[in-house]
């Protein structure tokens, strides 16, 4: 029997799928019982990278989510609308979905869910967070057995090409930004990317299979890469740390010492990572997801974050899912392969945060600075870690770098407010949390 | 509805199953569906680490394979027998079958999945090879578009556990291993793990899976760890490698030049890893496995190798997988979690790999001797990389090292044999692959 596959978007991800599925041999032998039978496209001019029957190809979508004879519908347009519509048509007409799209699923997932669960059909998003690694199933089943403490990544393969770049080259944020626009790693408006907003929906998706709870978008704290200068990452390599903008999503039952009623602490921030630690060598655009539990103890996945043939794989292997399901148990879902989370997670506060911070002051240079500084953390029970001060830079301006102890975001964040009002100092250019 | 399933074993790894079952809370939800009815062990009177209902617990193993009230029989004896005759009997009272071993199902994997598919009954395995990294499922589903071209794999760790120290302290072999055995990381007798029989077992059936083949274990070239040294780990230092025990499954395509009718290459030996790869810091006792596909590209995973966390951790991830099957289609197999290879894979005689080599020779200290290698190593088409000559040692002997480039492993061993009948050679303590 045949399954029949209604492909929404011919782009870059949904050319890489139709390849696989036209060229079967050697890959999975449920391949060719799987078949395109109708693609969808905004534009029916444009020149494609792939040979599609055109009279299966059409620019009326809808027509598709509506088709009795489709029973899978992949979703690789990206973007909120009409992908999210489209999402929830397919499910109304009872077509099991797969899809790329993580900005739709990280803020609409709720509904999405909701109305497969009531129309007992799939919605899979392997491809919707690191399609090329294999996490979201792994989070599903393999590590099932699991109690899962923190999932941390490095989950946006543009930032770590970027912040790659200026650890090896030491050149600075917006040279290198440019430098990859013009490569094609960086998008023309990078915003989704340098500043954390795609890493933060991808957790989103992450901390909910690995947790269990629904997650609120909003309810990540989110800072993107644009304030890491070359210093900063100079100082940290000389402090034996690498910086990677990390996604950090931890179990908050020990960490925030019970000062709220939360059960998860999620952010997305760039994070001065010791070089020894298994993300810290995870270079250019790469992507590694890094999973504690109990029993299993650390997993570390890692594989290309993005690109046509990553998340075409990852297409692909939720459809064979689908499709293995639909062969065996036509008419039930597998509980495994679902999402059932009905409970929001209850987020702490980013003032809650125990953590190290690293942060670069300019002062006066001036005698007694560092006994100013000094006294302010300690006034807030802030204790360094290490302190480094180098030569006067320019204008009578003094360079330090502190790095702190384990201390909360909110002791922290007093202890820089008091330095900001000290008449030594000329401003804090960055401040940044160790994992 | 609960699943009962019977235990077979109740050393480390059953203790860590049964605990997992125990305490479900913030792991899978499906965990409270699972029930141990039945637990068979050597020893009634042995001590537990776990609680179990002495009423539940047994020394007459066959009677749990025949008993008609359980779903699951969970093997985790270890060893050959009784294990393989209790899965036969087993599946052929129609238990699904969850096993962590390795040597069975790669002595055995054909005899049991054949019985296995006729009797429409699951036979898993995630824990019978790198149990603390959620590669076997990966290969069987989440990488299921791929068409896989290689899988190497550092898959003991014990081994990578000696060649760590012996690459950090430069410490002897001998030496290590006694240490280690008085750590508990080497078995009182090594030979499973130090001469690459255990990592040979996890080959064939990681290579089995990324294939689609069958594998005979004997068609697998293996040699150990044994004959490396810490003279051998410091030249390889000094050339940018490390020394790993690497299980390398290639397709063949390409690599024999279409010397043979073979479809893929199978090996297990000591090989010197670049630096920057991912595998080269692997450390420890943790496994990885590197996987390269089309189109995915490169993806590596890594965890803990062994052990009664990573290893129960695998076999509850079976047992959801099996329940969940079971809750939504009592009465079909999943094709996705079933082996079906009919075919035995043709792996290509060790003479035709073609791969760079590494070579420590002691050689006479006379005038003449390099001209002397290099001649043997032309004669016979082997291009050299590297050489290097450090002081004469001791006894007018010198030590000379070489590093080819890519050649067949017939020529270098016709080059090597030629080398052996110089006057000027003393001996050939080491040679190894290079990755």
């Amino acid at each position: 029997m045949t399954y029949k596959v209604g492909l929404l978007g011919l782009g870059t991800v949904g050319t890489g799928v139709a390849k696989i599925l036209q060229d079967p041999a050697g890959r999975h032998p449920l391949l060719p019982n799987i078949e395109i039978s109708r693609v969808g496209v905004r534009s029916l001019a444009k020149q494609r990278d792939v040979e599609i029957d055109p009279n299966i190809v059409t620019d009326d979508l809808e027509s598709i989510v509506n088709d009795p004879a489709i029973d899978i519908v992949v979703e690789v347009i990206g973007g909120i609308e009409p992908a999210k519509s489209l999402i929830l048509k397919a499910i109304d007409h009872g077509k099991h979905i797969v899809t790329a799209n993580k900005a739709v699923i990280a803020r609409y997932g709720n509904e999405i869910f909701s109305a497969a669960k009531q129309k007992g059909v799939y919605v899979m998003l392997e491809a919707a967070a690191c399609g090329g690694i294999p996490v979201i199933q792994a989070l599903k089943q393999s590590l099932g057995g699991n109690r899962i403490s923190e999932l941390t990544g490095i989950v946006n393969g543009t930032t770590n090409y970027i912040l790659s770049r200026m650890y090896f080259e030491g050149a600075d944020f917006d040279k290198t930004l440019a430098e990859s626009q013009q490569l094609g790693y960086a998008e023309a408006d990078p915003t989704a990317d340098v500043d954390g907003y795609d890493a933060a929906d991808k957790m989103a998706i992450l901390a909910s299979l690995a947790f269990g709870d629904r997650i609120k978008l909003e309810d990540i704290y989110r800072e993107g890469i644009r304030s890491i200068t070359s210093a900063d990452i100079g100082y940290a390599k000389e402090l034996g740390f690498t910086i990677k903008l990390l996604g950090i999503a931890r179990r908050t039952d020990s960490n925030t010492g019970g000062k709220d009623d939360s059960n998860l602490e999620i952010r997305v921030h760039p994070t001065l990572i010791p070089i020894q630690h298994p993300l810290a060598n995870i270079h250019g655009v790469t992507n590694a997801v890094r999973i504690e539990g109990d029993p299993i103890g650390e997993v570390v996945f890692s594989g290309p974050g993005a690109g046509a043939g990553a998340t075409a794989s990852a297409v692909v292997a939720d459809i064979i899912n689908v499709v293995a399901a639909l062969k065996s148990m036509p008419n039930n879902v597998n509980q495994l392969m679902g999402c059932s989370h009905e409970h929001y997670a209850k987020i702490a506060p980013i003032e809650n945060t125990v953590t190290q911070f690293y942060a670069r002051l300019l002062t006066h240079d001036k005698p007694g600075v560092i006994g100013d500084l000094g006294t302010a953390f300690g006034k807030h029970c802030v204790s360094l870690n290490a302190i480094l001060q180098k030569n006067t830079i320019h204008d009578g301006l003094a360079e330090i770098v502190v790095v702190t102890q384990r201390v909360s975001e909110y002791n922290f964040q007093q202890a820089i407010s008091s330095i900001r009002d000290l008449p030594t100092l000329h401003s804090i250019p960055t401040v940044l949390r160790v994992l």
